[in-house]
């Protein structure tokens, strides 16, 4: 049975890049040694970490204003990077909360700012009732003029809303792009720096990408614990210690793949094609399948939605993992059914899920 | 060609557990999909990851007074980390200084208490000209009896020096232990929390092992940022974020075969028989291998060597390459030779390059 993986993260990669990780386990290159047993500071495992940091570079159009680094402890790990690099004492940043873990970003800059005599400002939140269905619109967001940065999470993996406009500030602006880096073009300039966990779209768990202004960058404290300095990472190009080598060699074989696709292009197009095919079952079937995000904000890689009851969506789940559809469970703090559509999960899974959806509403 | 694999780290992997991730790379237990694929939260990878921690925690002979988890970032980000979480504004901790990390640990400490309003003694060193050839006497340490901790570095893999003795304290000794864990056994009663990268002798890079007593962790810091904190990898059983899946999964292979192959005991036993067979062709050739580290403080896991003239040392190292050994070279900041003889080393290895430095020996 073919395997639809809707995973939210890890989720799916491309098979030639599992099948080269598989070819190369035991012996890469004729060197006798698996990837695994390669140092970091031999040419074999160079050659992969560099070449791995200039696909990134031309998958995600990254232009030579900003820097690629890659670091680890997943996004979350960037929750207290970023206001200690970036934030100095006596200074204040805005945070824009639109979900759990926009909100868990603010709460973590909290500690950090009360640690270093800085501070933070909730400059806007869509939550309602413990939930947050829409991305807000500009004229809601209280912005400071004199915010360190802004703060912004690209895409909310639990609530399924993701941003389709950016906030207009001339601080610049910091997000966690997570879920939806790599399924579509940003606008590099309005951003200072963007990180995101390559397990949803870029790689496996394991390795964090932080793509960050060269100028603004430097600017970042040079007194916190070098290990945490954004410019440590890219004056030492992401190898200032043993970096996790074989993360790193998967988001190789990963982006190399989705580059043999046809880029960053024609996944974005794949990628609002596989959504549209979900939500237009979702909209032709008003009684049956409920969204609860407001369409202007809805996400394209992760699609959230209820049935009309929990046991109908006990039925579906259990149906669905019949048919070789997993991953569809939705998150454990809000329930009903989500489907995560990241970049390497193909456009027949899609329309496979497209179709079970459809006669199982027509069934029920 | 057999490859004998002396890197220092990334380094060597039991056969056994390279073959499993091979097997497994497409579809791991009969699910259709890639370890690198499952979902953190599902079943698949939970039993992987728990099993990883019973089987450290059965294998390093680790007591129910301490914690076992995973973090990210390896040794270096745990030298922010400790003094983060465990040492309070006011407190002191006392560093002994023992090679480059042991230094670096000191100086990241540094920069933690600077920012929080604590202290960091340096409570000895065996630096000369910038180099260390020895583990301190307990009588040459300065020990603060008010110290948060005292931390060691258990092996210095650069400069081949090892503590086979421990200091005489009463405050908890704080241990990076990356280069030997797993190849001796530990006093843990002594041990307030251990801290490893696992690229040496427990699996690839990727993932930090740290093992702390848990009433002493309790009792660190909670206003630091959440993702820093000990309790909370503890409380969430190392599950508070995506965790380094393949990493993990990749400990857990590693760490079933070193048991396989006896257990602490048989690796600590083969560990010694490695180190003399070394050690005893450089003793029986004193006017051509020079060690410099003295007797009581070498190392068993990093033996370290000159020889005569730079000239030989570059003609020993593409023979040895041409015979399959590789990652002999010495650190960059020291040169000379360096055979590094973790855990998955086999014996027949440290037997095959004991042979070869006799021959080289005779013949030069």
């Amino acid at each position: 049975m073919r395997i639809h993986n809707f995973n939210p993260g890890p989720s799916a990669l491309p098979l030639a890049a599992k099948e080269r990780a598989q070819r190369e386990m035991l012996d890469i290159e004729g060197t006798g040694i698996s990837i695994l047993e390669h140092s970091h500071r031999e040419r074999t495992y160079e050659a992969i970490h560099r070449e791995a940091i200039a696909l990134l570079r031309s998958y995600l159009q990254v232009p030579e204003t900003h820097e690629i680094i890659f670091m680890q402890g997943g996004g979350r790990m960037q929750f207290a990077f970023v206001p200690l690099n970036m934030l100095k004492p006596g200074q204040s940043a805005d945070y824009v909360i639109t979900g759990a873990w926009a909100k868990q970003a603010y709460e973590e800059a909290q500690r950090v700012s009360a640690l270093i005599g800085a501070s933070v400002r909730k400059a806007g939140s869509t939550e309602v009732d413990g939930r947050f269905n829409r991305i807000p619109r500009n004229e809601e967001l209280v912005l400071d003029p004199n915010a360190a940065y802004v703060h912004i999470t690209t895409n909310n993996t639990i609530f399924g809303t993701q941003w389709h406009w950016l906030p207009e500030t001339n601080a610049p602006l910091v997000a966690d792009a997570s879920s939806d880096i790599g399924t579509r073009s940003m606008d590099w300039k309005r951003f200072g720096l963007v990180y995101a966990g390559a397990q949803k779209n870029l790689g496996p768990a394991g390795v964090t990408v932080v793509i960050a202004r060269k100028d603004w960058m430097r600017e970042g404290r040079s007194d916190i614990p070098q290990i945490f300095q954004y410019r440590a990472y890219a004056e030492s190009e992401s190898l200032l210690n043993t970096p996790p080598v074989f993360a790193i060699y998967m988001v190789r074989n990963t982006v190399q793949e989705l580059l043999a696709w046809g880029g960053l292009s024609a996944i974005e197009k794949e990628s609002e094609e596989k959504a549209r095919m979900i939500y237009d079952v979702i909209d032709s079937f008003p009684d049956f399948y409920r969204a609860p995000v407001e369409k202007e904000s809805r996400s394209r890689v992760n699609i959230v939605f209820r049935l009309p009851t929990e046991e109908l969506e006990k039925r579906f789940l259990s149906q669905a993992k019949e048919r070789g559809f997993i991953g569809l469970k939705g998150h454990r703090s809000v329930g009903g059914i989500r489907a995560s559509l990241y970049a390497a999960l193909r456009k027949e899974s899609a329309e496979a899920l497209a179709d079970f959806m459809e006669k199982f509403a027509k069934g029920h």
